[in-house]
């Protein structure tokens, strides 16, 4: 919150409405329904549906922030401290009235904006959500170690969940396994569906688990992560179940060598889409880039895809304090995917590889 | 498909642009990123980032929608069939440069809109967001028999979970064998994050599962729903684990009769307010209106919240085919909230209840 103020005064902002769910949680918190108004010149407020009221007091711990009720209807008998009678848009209006440079959280669908858009009429806006993705994309030591915590869950989840692993488990089956461990070690959701994919199914980047059962030589790929105290993990991994062949071994190899290759190019100053070209590169030589048809990975915060964006036409540049994806993956339509992903935090001088999971896996 | 075309002859509508990934899984079948642009003189045209093409075709059954395959880079050496190069916004201006009444999926991030803004401001833009809201509020025969695959799924690892309930279970442990078996039942997502709230937790309406263990006489709720095949289900119980009260059994009677009443006054062209309303009534004789802090219920199908609103300043009035949720909740701060929630589809005479678990649990 107390850089989004520096940033506020920066660009001359007199007041903020924030109003898309993870920047409400990354500055307060609270994750659920609402909206937040910052003025610089008193406490921020965060308006909250009456049945998230109790809920959202407990969640914010910044005594800057007041959290208020509001609704929709008139509650004749309802009774709720710091309840405000009223929509969001005539509250909007009501807050926003006497200022006139406002920062905007764009990140707000276009028919929950046009049911403002007569109040900000005769405002200047200042586009915020860029400002807030920026932010948000360099982590604190506090964010870093919850990310450590997500990442210690999921690893520790899929070292259990291996174990059960058999012939004739359902991709749904070992998804749920997994899953259960990672609630059960802290995580009350995942950062994202969880991906077990089977053979075939695992040369769709994005699979969708189903009752497709495991067999002898199957190629299994599990791309997971879990999401604790609202920040998030993801990692991958790619396997062949008992029995391998040549081909896939040298694929994967390729595979975790442009990871590698990619991860050592990865320092402050460097720009995001030379560390994607440095994988494609070397899986280039290995006649495989044209298999490569996603970018080389994202950041990861309060949401598994945040700034920086690892691809060829990316304009980012990596920072100290950034947590981003490095995850090289080849495609082979109708037989299987091969994809290897790791969780690193750009240092100082380099980076730090936060996911431990070995990435030759025999079973 | 055919309806949303009968729509936008209606409107007059030369071509349509879908971007909010609901409403496009509604109308092909595909889940994922990606845009769609339909035009009343030609085929429907999917747009999916190379990496979803194989997927995106496999889920499009309709072959009246064309599957394309864009990227915001030029692809040096990636060879896809059907294969566009340009962004977002290129493709949108080329698409749409022939057309004049253009229909526009408004759930879309503001940000989102403004890189396409300039290619439609010559354009006159018709809302068909609430169209689609409308047309989805009304479910086939088909999506009754998806939704009823969701409820039944949900039922039957709610009472497998049930049986793993004993004294030092944690909230989150109970949550993870609830999804374990809808996983394994052949879900391979929740409808939403799943509430297992215990004690004072459960005073929470959105409560997050914590590491909170069971003890005897703790109040417990599930709100728990399973989605398959795109779409969802939903469903509350509440119960008091091994001792219950005098107090507590009495107002959880007082929120089922609530329930009760409201769902016999479900029927075709009653209005959703009056429903709420009925509820609402209810709980007033008891003096425990107050403590009912939210609407009565919402549609539900691809997504868990949709159309029609069962609030108290609700507009919507039911339909049959209309599925909806009935959930009278009251929560008592810092001691225990009650819930109960049923799915409920809306016929010609009245209504059917599609959940069927028992709601006087004893364990």
């Amino acid at each position: 919150m107390n850089k989004y103020l520096e940033l506020m005064e920066k660009e001359n902002i007199e007041c903020s409405l924030v109003l898309s769910t993870p920047n409400i949680y990354y500055l307060t918190g609270y994750e659920g329904g609402g909206f937040l108004i910052i003025c610089r010149d008193n406490v921020a407020k965060l308006y909250v549906p009456v049945l998230e009221y109790t809920r959202a007091k407990a969640s914010v711990k910044n005594t800057n922030v007041m959290v208020k009720a509001y609704s929709r209807y008139p509650l004749k008998e309802i009774i709720v401290e710091n309840y405000v009678s009223g929509d969001f848009p005539s509250i909007v209006k009501k807050e926003l009235e006497n200022y006139k440079r406002i920062g905007l959280d764009k990140n707000i669908t276009l028919g929950t904006y046009e049911r403002i858009e007569q109040y900000l009429r005769d405002k200047e806006l200042i586009d915020m959500s860029k400002h807030l993705s920026k932010l948000r994309s360099i982590k604190s030591t506090e964010e870093i170690d919850l990310i450590l915590k997500a990442v210690e869950i999921t690893e520790k989840a899929l070292r259990k969940a291996i174990d059960k692993i058999h012939e004739g488990i359902s991709e749904l089956e070992l998804a749920g396994e997994i899953e259960y461990y990672m609630k059960s070690y802290g995580a009350p959701i995942t950062a994202f569906p969880s991906i077990v994919a089977f053979g075939e199914n695992s040369a769709y980047p994005h699979a969708v688990p189903s009752e497709r059962k495991l067999g002898n030589s199957d190629i299994v790929l599990i791309d997971i992560g879990a999401r604790v105290n609202g920040y998030c993990s993801d990692m991958t991994r790619t396997f062949s179940y008992k029995y391998s062949n040549d081909t896939f071994e040298k694929r994967l190899e390729a595979v975790i060598n442009a990871q590698l290759e990619a991860i050592d190019y990865i320092a402050p100053g460097v720009k995001a889409s030379e560390v994607d070209s440095k994988a494609r590169e070397c899986l280039r030589k290995e006649g495989l880039a044209k298999y490569f048809i996603h970018g080389l990975g994202h950041g990861v915060g309060v949401e598994v895809h945040e700034l920086p964006t690892l691809s060829p036409n990316s304009n980012d540049v990596l920072e100290k304090g950034m947590v981003v994806t490095i995850e090289p993956g080849i495609y082979f339509d109708g037989v299987y995917g091969i994809r290897v992903e790791d969780l690193v935090l750009v240092t100082s001088r380099g980076c730090r590889v936060l996911t431990k999971f070995s990435k030759m896996l025999e079973l």
